[in-house]
């Protein structure tokens, strides 16, 4: 906003929260308001959830995800498959594949994923750790990468299999084709050409 | 989200902005994550601004604007013309009117609209600190009405109006019409009807 808001107090609010992504100055000046005038428990409660979220969480010493504990819920869990181990790039991409409820072995989480333009280079991401846990934890026979179509994410996909082809681990990656429900004539030419090239055999089910 | 988060601190804060007007869960675990990715200093920071700003923030004794002290910074400027007096819903709408940067006079901050259905009387909003405001300062010369044109902005007006028009102030009501750069043939019927009947002078400038 170009003019001075009536309030450096809610100002600050407003600067700080339009930080976030996706979140404008117009959009934060609505939140900061809506902060105000709520009760006080709304504001403290959220103050300090957010610092209480900084300030303690850690990450699973196994699979780097986010864990109140040092070893996370997943992790820690005997009714998991712990011999299959998905590779993801963030814990969004974790908690979109715990969301389907198809998946009972644990995670590697990798913080990202090799991207030179933006800097991040192998010693970046989470990488040392996933080999050094194939390497050490005999339990593991299998490998899913569950990374990004991108460049960035194919790239990693492609390093760590060369360092994870000789572990003698099975590697396997996601199904890419067509989704369910979508229409041939509106999917996308390169996942419809390669769902032709990467044709499966027919089940019924 | 179905799924338990995999930290009870992570969800925490996650719950408390998806309570923010236009934040849904999935946005929130986004701008959960964000926040805690990045350094130590931005959660601190928009922790102890928000706490900050709910436990100092008052409201001006004059007009209601949100302010760090008793007198907002509009109401205690001498530049400014006090005998104007804008009656606004709230401090969006001041802001809006501020970057106009086509008003000199003051405000009054209502707190909202009278509106049954939700429950907002009269006596839930600033009105009776206008009525007193207007009858004690005798330098005050003209209202401008800039509430919405909805029945709730309309029926304000309309209550104001009526406590108003015995205390010998000119009442006004900012321009209703079609908005400049707009297209006759997409502005609205309502809109463009009553620019037609309510039609001014022509200026040249």
């Amino acid at each position: 906003m170009d003019i001075e808001f009536p309030s450096k107090l809610v100002q600050k609010v407003i600067d700080e929260l339009s930080r976030l992504p996706g979140i404008g100055q117009r959009t934060a000046m609505r939140l900061a308001l809506y902060i105000l005038s709520q009760d006080d428990n709304y504001a403290a409660s959220l103050s300090e959830a957010v610092k209480n979220m900084k300030d303690n969480v850690k990450h699973c010493e196994i699979c780097h995800n986010i864990s109140d504990n040092d070893i996370c819920s997943t992790c820690a869990n005997p009714k998991r498959d712990h011999s299959i181990v998905c590779v993801v790039e963030d814990v969004r991409d974790f908690i979109a594949i715990e969301e389907t409820g198809q998946y009972n072995g644990v995670y590697h989480i990798l913080d990202g994923v090799i991207s030179p333009i933006n800097g991040i280079g192998i010693d970046d991401l989470n990488i040392a750790g996933l080999i050094d846990r194939v390497e050490n934890d005999k339990n593991i026979r299998e490998i899913i990468f569950a990374l990004p179509t991108t460049v960035e994410g194919e790239t990693t996909a492609l390093y760590l299999y060369k360092k994870l082809s000789d572990k003698g681990v099975e590697i396997n990656t996601i199904a890419r084709g067509v989704a369910f429900g979508d229409e041939l004539e509106y999917t996308d030419q390169i996942t419809l050409g390669r769902s032709i090239v990467n044709r499966v055999a027919y089940q019924t089910r």
